[in-house]
């Protein structure tokens, strides 16, 4: 039989799954001889047994009788005994705290026999009342599950009958009498007489904190937080102390930091003559804490040295609850404290400075998120109602005209307009759009729709699937649920963090961590940014994983390369070929002869230089790696259905002119499934004189880099190669166009020609395929469609939800790589890649480049380098860094 | 340096791949003692040499000249030498015999001087200038590349000067005199003199032998025969010997047994005073082999001893060419000998029973393809010229009236009469035509085509992709390239062997091999029949794969079961959901209520349970693996293309009653890749209550097969399935729903729940799902799709031809399964499971199940059964067989 009991000097903090995160520290407090009431906890493996049969395990009473009785014998008093009775608080302690969970109970053992006891030895009559009606309040609500508002309503009662207001206005008989009146409550709504006997009070106070680990609230929470259902909730049973003898007793709650800014110097709250709950009630103001150094010298100085011992031993920031009971300081809960986004930064370069930790442990201190979260503008004003609420999707605060189509966007930007870009979803042909407005807001798509993944590589502010909205685009203007109507031109603002569109104007604070990043030096007194510049300096140092980013303009390319990225890892050329130069793909693809195709692409040799020649440019000295065409066919031709429509109409009409031949050839081409159809290179095979094209100007490009001084480092990157056989073929015909072109323009151009690994098979092949690629780059969007046979596009607004519920995903796949499936065959990849070529370079492009959970799996896996949005790139070097120096100790509850 | 030249007497038969087929069997026959005339060998490995490089290897010269000097000390007489001149043949010779490849240059050595030798050692003038005069056109137009019309238009102005029609009626003279004019030809074709250096002419004709290799007839059929590339010829160098020295000469070929039939006895031609080129001229009739036995007992008694000691060594059927000279027998070439289908089993099953071969290597003699070509019927006339060609995609002879949509096809067969459908292409609405239907003739798409797919299952003939065909439904006919038009009712004859489509009715043969596995045992004197059923019954007694069959009616399921399936592994249920049914399905997914929904499922229910019902009777005692619905939401919808179309026009006109809703929810539920949507288990996690109806229908109808007596083997079969989360949620539901029949029932009904391993993800974490699937059904055509990331709808008419050319692919991978990429996979979905899972059942379903490469690889992977469609069944038995006695031996070329 498991022991299920463990008294708080049998413990400490490395055991928070088994005693929950407070009987933890409780345990660690009393070890470390820090005054902390006796008492003992019950295992969250009790709880799970518990919960496994709906019964206590059996021993779990007896082992509970022991524990009290030990405890009954340390304070010389018994549980609800009559003459100076022993009571006990029963908290909950989870390895995580939660919502949802029943808290405390207080004052265990007061019966109708004990009361005068605790009125005797309190000398307080009041008190013992007043503590005898709180417990059956507080048991009658969450343990026995009486509607709080039939004690709430006898209370009110009571001040009414009295003729005032405050609870202090009601003396020692008011509160017996109201107690009487409580267990009537109970009786009546309860169906039973509120307890009498102590140990039952305890038994079944236990019993609810267990059970409350399976409320909505709490499974909605751990959900939403990816904490496992089956981790269970420890309960911890501890002799009460009173904060509310007199004046000479006192509660309060502090800080060893400021957890709002990481400022140095204690911080906290003290109510003299009260309890825990009163302070968290806000009933009675709070004094600061510095203000106890007054009241209770000896206690404030007593109080400080457990503060400055605290943060010693925990070498983190602490907050910590306490009571002085007539003088005398006791302990009731520690923990490592939360803190903002800033504090964590602050508080891990201080403790750094001061000699508590390492440069390593003070990187492991901070998150991506948040530094993630001190990089976006915000709005200052919070206190608006939404317009509506949507999917956090790109992270900001974007304050512009509402537009409803991308050419407007491009006019009322170009005019001098903020424009917010507002349509049912988006497609590649918003590209220009998106760019030109500061954010976009969606009532369709999730996370990985196209407005999503654009926004975020483009660092717009998004929110999408806002589904409440009705947007009426012919009309230029978008219907809420309650019917408020916002036209074309009427200023929205869209906050991405938290996903949520308002009416008018929000003021904006600047982010100045953004700031940082993008050059300005903290100055001398800034402690923020003192410390995000020495962390994220270490972890550069530190790191294994260089960070690229995706960039397609030189725009793009020269942010990134401000915001630290080493290379670009994925130049896709798509964009090249949309807008005005979409004509001549369409040329080229429904050419007929070899005349009109040469032609075309003749026409667009130079555009495509010309792209190149500046990224390169920007990117002087560092690896650009472009990927050549990748996209479906389909994409370069008018739309179908649109089409199919267009042509019907003018025939019912008996109009003459009807684009039918265009409809047949676009019929001809037309795929059942794009994604699987003629693309990347499949497309490249099918009409070499595109990729011929591309490489042609990307050499050229690069020889005109070389003749003026420069040094480009190039990687062509084929996509979609499943068969070590098309990479040949295609990276032969590229070796011999780049050979015409040194030959051509009499200059060395040195270059790789590399492979996406994006599908299954060139994961499994890739021994054979590392024999012709210099490098490999994992496409994980397109890898975690085809190993789970799922498009993104598809999938996320249908089953996705059900899939979250039904637990077969915690999160996304789409968002954080999937370790069990994708990941196995990336590690397969790596292994046989590198054992075909050593010097193999391994990296990935795509949105998981920029996902923390998955920036620590490619570490590990060991590739070289991520790739992500430029405006990923600070927080990708943060996690690269995070990664190399391995997890943060067990006791850091960061989230 | 390499050995490039190996004299006959050093090599052996097992040495094919060094010496070419024709070398080795020479080397084989000289070593055994057999009277070979003396020669050598050039090895492969020195055309591969001169291939690369484009010139003859350092050494060759040098070891051709030391065989040659060995030669001629052997025959006593040099080469081209002036008095009794040493004469060679020149004989290409490569692994696998090919068209396009130079074959033979004969007389090698005879020159301007020689000419006079060779007559006066033959006393034959005539025979001297006739053969020169014929190396010279040979070597001309071989090895110098002239235009063979040159020599035979000068051969004709020979016969006309002469006033003369036979080559026979030239004499001595005027032979001399053409080869003076071939000489001139030469010199003004070629641009040079015929070579009178000997040695020059056989080094000449040894490198044309090798260049020979990359023509492009020989280039194309080795593309066609899956031969690789980079094998390179053999050349054999070989003393002459005369068949035309007078009728005591003579030359001749023989098979030890009849090819066609398969039929003991010798058998072959024999032709006096010729020269093998004599014989395949077919110039000059010849005489039945037996004949020899007057014209010269001795040489066919020796000949027949050689035949027999042939047949003895190599255990099989052997073919020879021999020669005669002057009363002395020469064996100028053997090899195991081609034979028809039918001669296949026969030899094989004699040889067996002659106690040559034992019942494994008989086992091993015959192969799939000719079992598949003995079971369809065929054309006997095939002397008509088709209407148009295109790919073979099942087999078989069809005849019927052309009809061009499925309700034509339906109300016409039910009418009596036959009819083929004649469609641009088919889809899953064409299920009922298809049925009804003898063949299908179809303009678009390749072997992988939803016609030819479905065909294949059917067992119906089809030919698709006949491009050269303009298909116009609504006029109801096709117009041939050259104008026919054919117009429905027309009667026309589709040979889905060859792929060709006629005019008219052809008549057709039927298969007794057919007959027989449908039911008709052999009778006493059927040969053919006898040694198929001993041969397949020893197949399935060495097999361990068990063979299933794919049927989704009870039809179906009866015919597989009567042509010796052991289950059924595949029992689709889409099917079920098409025609008239399909409303309700409609109404379901777009169902807005409960109650609407409840209400199809309720009128659903009856229907699938008679489904299974008629089918679990038909199988009785033997497994029956059903899948639950699979395929994408759309296919349940109206056409999203035309329905826009529709109300595009209907708004241009001014209607009203557009079906504007419709429209809308179908663009709410359209998915971009369908392939890649909402499917499978998915859709049963989306809409349970299909999933519910169907696992209620299958165990109902099961609990009522065994209150019949009968014994129902349930298999319940969930697609799709990428995570073991996603089956555990499905199978629990299913489970209660099975036990909710069952209880209702009172009857006990045992079942298997399973899933398709058809995703890389449920490859890659087979273990995990091994803990809930009790079998796996490998679905390799969406496992291929999803591996390869390409659609076969989309890719097999697009790039799948340059993939085939540039050598990605040797053969589709949706016809022989990819061992490399989808095979591993499979390989560590089986190894995993069967970790998790000991007693796991493996199995495949999906076209690959039917192919022969692919069940040896199902068999060496080690899956239980697999499954195909009831027509492959005999097949796929035979090849379980096969693959259980391993490999044929090397010397067996049946290709």
């Amino acid at each position: 039989m498991p022991k299920f009991v463990y008294d708080f000097a049998e413990g400490n903090r490395s055991m928070a799954d088994l005693l929950g995160g407070k009987g933890a520290n409780l345990a660690e407090m009393t070890v470390m001889g820090l005054p902390v009431p006796p008492g003992f906890t019950i295992t969250t493996e009790a709880c799970r047994a518990y919960l496994a049969t709906g019964t206590a395990p059996e021993g779990l009473a007896e082992e509970v009788g022991e524990h009290l009785h030990a405890l009954e014998r340390a304070m010389g008093r018994k549980l609800g005994q009559v003459d100076e009775p022993l009571l006990v608080a029963v908290r909950s302690g989870a390895r995580f705290s939660m919502p949802g969970m029943m808290d405390t109970v207080l004052d265990i053992g007061l019966t109708d026999d004990s009361v005068a006891g605790l009125a005797a030895w309190s000398g307080d009559e009041r008190l013992a009342w007043d503590s005898y009606r709180r417990l059956v309040q507080m048991f009658g609500t969450t343990v026995l599950g009486v509607d709080a508002e039939h004690f709430a309503g006898a209370l009110r009662e009571a001040k009414r009958a009295k003729g005032v207001t405050g609870d202090l206005d009601l003396d020692a008989a008011d509160l017996r009498e109201l107690t009487a009146t409580f267990k009537d409550v109970v009786r009546g709504h309860a169906g039973r007489e509120f307890p009498q006997d102590p140990r039952e009070q305890l038994d079944m106070a236990i019993a609810s904190v267990f059970e409350s680990w399976r409320t909505e609230r709490a499974r909605v929470y751990r959900h939403a937080e990816h904490i496992p259902e089956d981790l269970g909730t420890a309960v911890n049973v501890c002799a009460m102390v009173f904060g509310n003898l007199g004046d000479d007793s006192g509660t309060g709650v502090a800080f060893t930091r400021d957890p709002a800014t990481g400022a140095p110097g204690v911080y906290g709250d003290y109510l003299p003559n009260a309890q825990g709950e009163d302070v968290v009630a806000g009933i009675r103001n709070t004094l600061p804490l510095h203000r106890l150094a007054d009241l209770q010298p000896r206690a404030h100085e007593q109080l400080m040295e457990v503060m400055a011992t605290l943060e010693g031993h925990y070498r983190d920031l602490c907050d910590i609850e306490f009571t002085i009971e007539r003088r005398r300081l006791w302990m009731l809960q520690t923990r490592v404290g939360k803190r903002t986004a800033a504090a964590a930064f602050r508080i891990a370069d201080a403790l750094r400075e001061e000699g508590v930790i390492d440069a390593d442990e003070a990187l492991r201190r901070v998150t991506e998120a948040q530094l993630a979260q001190l990089m976006f503008p915000r709005f200052g004003d919070t206190g608006r109602t939404p317009l509506a609420t949507g999917v956090a999707a790109s992270p900001g605060a974007a304050v512009g005209e509402a537009v409803f189509d991308s050419a407007t966007a491009v006019r009322r930007a170009e005019a001098g307009a903020a424009v917010v870009l507002v349509r049912r979803e988006t497609n590649p042909d918003d590209l220009d759009g998106l760019i030109h407005a500061r954010g976009v807001l969606t009532s369709r798509g999730g996370k990985t729709s196209h407005a999503a993944v654009v926004a975020r590589g483009l660092g717009r502010t998004c929110v999408c699937g806002a589904e409440s909205l009705t947007i009426d685009v012919e009309a230029r203007r978008f219907t809420t649920a309650d019917g408020t109507v916002v036209s074309e031109g009427d200023v929205i603002s869209v906050d991405g963090t938290a996903g949520a569109v308002y009416l008018g104007e929000l003021p904006v604070v600047p982010s100045p961590v953004a700031d940082y990043f993008e050059g300005r030096r903290p100055a001398e007194g800034d402690d923020l940014l003192r410390a995000v510049d020495r962390i994220i300096t270490h972890a550069d140092r530190r790191h294994r994983l260089e960070v690229r980013a995706n960039a397609d303009t030189p725009e793009d390319a020269g942010r990134a390369r401000g915001l630290g990225a080493t290379g670009i890892g994925l130049c896709r050329t798509e964009h090249m070929f949309l807008g005005e130069r979409r004509v001549l793909v369409e040329r080229l693809v429904l050419a007929s002869g070899d005349a009109a195709r040469a032609e075309a692409l003749a026409a667009l040799l130079p555009l495509q230089r010309a792209d190149f020649t500046r990224i390169f440019e920007e990117m002087d000295g560092l690896p650009v790696t472009i990927r050549l065409l990748d996209p479906p066919l389909h994409e370069f031709l008018p739309d179908r259905v649109e089409l199919t429509a267009r042509v019907a109409v003018a025939k019912a009409l008996g109009e003459t002119g009807a684009p039918e031949d265009l409809l047949r050839a676009v019929d001809r081409l037309h795929e059942q499934n794009p994604m699987l159809g003629t693309r990347g290179v499949r497309l490249g095979l099918l009409i070499p004189e595109l990729y011929d094209l591309q490489v042609r100007a990307i050499v050229e490009a690069a020889a005109a880099r070389v003749r003026a001084g420069g040094t480009p480092h190039v990687e062509i990157m084929i996509p979609l190669v499943g068969d070590a056989r098309e990479l040949e073929v295609v990276a032969a015909r590229a070796r011999r166009t780049a050979a015409d072109v040194v030959r051509e323009s009499g200059v060395d151009v040195p270059y790789r020609i590399g492979t996406m690994i994006e599908l299954p098979r060139a994961a499994v092949t890739a021994g054979r395929i590392a024999r012709t690629a210099e490098f490999f780059s994992f496409g994980t969007n397109d890898l975690t469609q085809t190993v789970w046979g799922f498009s993104r596009d598809d999938v996320e607004g249908s089953f996705f939800p059900v899939y979250l519920d039904e637990g077969v995903f915690e999160v996304s796949p789409f968002e954080t790589i999937d370790r069990e499936g994708v990941g196995r065959l990336i590690g397969i990849a790596v292994r046989e890649g590198r054992a075909a070529r050593p010097d193999l370079a391994l990296g990935v492009c795509g949105e998981h480049g920029g996902d923390p959970a998955s920036i620590r799996f490619f570490h590990e896996v060991g590739l070289d380098y991520v790739s992500c949005s430029p405006f990923r790139v600070p927080v990708a070097r943060l996690e690269a860094g995070r990664a190399a120096v391995g997890e943060a100790g067990a006791d850091t509850d960061n989230r």
